[in-house]
């Protein structure tokens, strides 16, 4: 019953496979081999052009490097107020940006609106000196709450940011997820709505250890490798990032695993909107779900080994937020979640409810 | 027949098998799990103290987070002017030091005296604004040229640096190879000669992509999680880190490797100094051989699929330098390197020079 | 009628002729002359203890300088949401950190208090990893907005940073006229309220440039002076600044000097409050003036060569802000600010209000 | 008779004067005054084309800020092993540039030559992911050993740093007192050689605290402002340097001074040199006269007040170096210093010499 972090999941067997295979070869270091050949070149197609992707072992170091690689050190990099790069990442946006400055915006379930984003924008004019200069906006798909940025909106976004002089980046930890629910491309969940670098995450979605930093417009990546290297993130038997990425993308498993994830979540989430006294935060679209449930439930779910946090959020509508005897709680779902972790958890919740 | 870097190799067996199991489970993320742990209790008690471990996904990484621990960005960081650190990391140690400078010191095969040391540390006094101010020794056992520091050798370098007001960093990307060369204890190597950082790599020595930094007195360690956090090195699978690296210690295989890389360079030595017109440039001690060639091998070599590096060293005794007609190359030897490989090299090497 | 910012302001009699006098004479370099030590006498003479004082030519490197001495790069930086350090120096704090996080906080008046203090705080635990961890508390005494902390004010603000593990810095660019207006004593606004290092400003002053980096304990300041010259900010004929230093505090010109310019912004609100259609935004407690005027007056203001900023902010409550047909303005005054500019720009509001 | 620096020195009349004359006015700050204009102006005149000046407060300040202007982090810098840059300012280039890593290249009397330059360039591949890139050159003129760069010679070592990727960077904090030597113009001696971006020093020679950063292509200022701004070096009341620089430059004032400087110090040089066992150590080309003495004249100069330093240095002919008894002894002078001064020195050493 690990519902703390899709972090906390196993590793799809196919992938476990393809790095149990590499492993008997021999092969040139640093990213030099034909793993991760086939890896670029089935992120080409995946989405639609030739991109300049980079394989590297973290989601924080690939949103790291990819904002150094798009800011200098007196840029500002716009984000939502609680998004991943500024709060969980313990500053690595700053050192790999040489110290740029991060601006949070409030926004509902953790996405930004274009009012918001032109209002904060307006603050940092271009070529007054005192001031940070607009360097990139980073978009979370999904947010940290578990919300999807539909294609439109990541265009409307893309177009104020560039009116200003920004890059566009997105975080990608849950693209997959995103794409599951939201069935478009994803080229048109990228640089078709103007994105121009993404951090692409497969690590949650079933990988041991992996993540793509993709230029859609290869001449952006010329200073990467060094960058890269620079980080320490130029690993030296590289195939074994290659290995991965090639067979996550192999015949759709990425969606398949991702769909999987979302499809448990929404059963919890169905699960425990039944139970008397609770409260489905945000809408659910991903793989996680955020809750309030009665703080009685809290004690029998971990003596049940239910493993989860609770949660706060300053983007959260007012009357949305836990109301005395109530807990926000955050409950993640992977490719590996069963209906019997499901089920036992909701069960435990609706007795709870009923006593 | 690659001779290109222990970085080309396969990973171990049991390392791959390790790695399978871990898959399967739920674990806590970044490193709170009972792989890492147990990885934690077996490196301290292979080095025969309470030491307080990091691991980490690439060398590089293992080096700069170190020396960024040890230094402030004023420090000067003191090693072999051919160090992996100062040539081959693309400045990561300038990056996780915030900047600070790397200074480097003559030497013979790769290796610093304490005279060198002494006079160089003599043009950075203490307490002079304008000058960056001693903060590291960084050995590397074993040295880019392939050889080992006894263990004599490396108190007496500790002891000149830490009277200049340094800390002292040992670069083990080859520990192991230099230890089974050696014989001697991981503590004797180490702490009980000065160390206070190990950067200990596995990569090299048959693991998937592992290495540990490793505080002797974990007080040093106290701001590390950040430094390593900020830096996108802290892995959020971290149980596939535990699993190699415990997997690597057990049962002594990380020895037993060293040995078998090490046995194979003996023997591609041994069979290279017995064919006419080559020569030995640094005395074989791990599992790299310096040879000159005469040139006309290379092509036969390379038609065969032999890889390997053409090298230049500033470190080499004038009389070791390649004269007309030879090449400098170097060989490296893996725990996966079979006879048939290194026999059929020298046999191609041999039959030239009949020629 | 220079009302734009006391920078714009000439240098005060007293200090240009001690400058003058220095100018005469050989002297060591990089402030090893016999100005500055006598000027940091006076400033321990001053502030009632033996503090580090370190002179440089900006504010902006004092402010920065300071809290890279304060704090590590994985550390957050609070302060109000409207700074200086935040909004004003293009990142410099970054970079004197090393790439520490700047935390903005609402409040009114540019002022923060206990309570909104606590409250960010609490999002940064300690031992969080990937949570920057609490570094500094930077209160700017005047604010921004013309405001001052009296001093159990700050030490309620310092007291809740101390327990969050926070070092307390004051921005002083406006310290004197804070301290006019206080009429305690320097000791009271500073350590004896929990400030750790005060940037202590003169240029704004009457001085040409000159600030001060004043650690109140010099055990504190071990590296600064390798953090000074690294940062360029070791000025070499440092008798310059002593010289400035020493003639600002000598018989209490820097109070009369701030006094002076108080007064003049005092005249200043008084003649604007009694005209129709003006009103104070912020209490008038230093030498600035933030009102909002109709907004027809601005173009007679201009065309009588007066220069001042309209403003803008967050910090302000909502019924003070400019409504349609107004501007928000900020109008600053010197020591050398006369009656007759401040009559005469109050003249032409009063008229155009009466027409 | 302080023959320690020409930072000991005082200040030219007419430097003062304009000070003062500035400090009864008011005018805009940080640099965007009608005294700034005008320097501005008179560089653009004195380098014979439309130059990007940006005046600051040190040369540490100038130097590091142009050669952050000119590199990434990830670059290498290539200068005299004991170039100020690398031995003198605490690491302020790195600091500037985000860490890049200065190589520092051996040369009699502190020049470098295009060989040694070629050779230590080949060592850094352009696109060598693991090598820092090429990224500047850095050129003292005069060197650290008083010596002067020839046009021609300058033009060759820009040749070969421009092949190989670099810009060109003129550390000219002792820049008039080589045009002085030279009789060139101020064009030859940098852009028409190929120098990119000038660091001009006015304080050594004359002013109080005055140097000027000087982009021949202004299109590589573009981002200058921010990186002015962001440390802490663009001066609130920036007409002060704008009048230090404008005095300085006015009918010639600037080479007249660095004349008085380099005469001093041949008049120095040929009194010593006639004293029975002096030698001087490199040619005397601007304002500084290394020499060795008995050792026994130590005691006597000391006596009589005489301030300098003893020197050492890697960049020196073997027979040049002191014997036994003898003392390497860094004699500057100053536009300021006296023939009295002089005369007494040399008629200590002399006297000495007869005993």
């Amino acid at each position: 019953m690990n519902f703390a972090s899709d972090n906390g999941a196993g590793v799809a067997p196919q992938i476990i496979s393809a790095i149990g295979a590499a492993a008997l070869a021999n092969a040139p270091a640093y990213g030099a081999d034909a793993w991760t050949q086939r890896a670029r070149d089935a992120l080409s197609a995946v989405f639609e052009r030739d991109v300049a992707a980079f394989l590297v072992s973290t989601g924080t170091a690939a949103n790291a490097l990819a904002l150094g690689a798009l800011t200098r050190p007196w840029s500002g990099i716009f984000c939502h107020e609680e998004a991943h790069i500024h709060d969980d990442e313990c500053g690595a946006p700053e050192l790999f940006s040489g110290g740029a400055k991060l601006i949070g915006i409030p926004g509902e379930a953790g996405k930004l609106t274009p009012g918001a984003l032109r209002d904060t924008l307006a603050r940092f004019p271009i070529g007054l000196a005192k001031s940070v200069q607009p360097g990139a906006l980073s978009l979370s798909q999904a947010t940290e709450a578990g919300a999807v940025y539909r294609p439109e909106e990541i265009a409307a976004l893309s177009a104020v940011a560039r009116d200003a002089g920004c890059a566009v980046h997105m975080d990608g930890a849950r693209f997959a997820n995103a794409l599951a629910h939201l069935r478009c491309s994803p080229a048109d969940m990228t640089w078709r709505a103007g994105v121009d670098v993404l951090s692409l995450g497969a690590t949650k979605d079933g990988a041991l250890a992996c993540e793509a930093v993709i230029f859609f417009d290869p001449a952006r990546a010329a200073d990467f490798e060094f960058q890269r290297k620079r980080g320490g993130h130029t690993v030296s038997k590289g195939r074994f990032l290659g290995a991965q990425m090639e067979a996550w993308l192999k015949d759709g498993l990425w969606l398949d695993l991702a769909r999987r994830a979302n499809s448990a979540a929404r059963r919890l989430a169905d699960g425990l909107a039944a139970c008397a006294g609770v409260r489905i935060v945000w809408p659910v679209e991903v793989n996680e779900v955020f809750v309030t449930l009665p703080r009685s439930t809290l004690a029998p779910l971990q003596e049940a080994g239910a493993r989860f946090y609770e949660w706060s959020s300053r983007a959260t509508a007012k009357d949305a937020l836990p109301r005395a005897g109530e807990a926000f709680v955050r409950l993640v779902c992977s490719f590996d979640t069963s209906d019997l972790e499901i089920d036992r958890l909701v069960g435990i919740v609706a007795n709870d409810a009923r006593a």
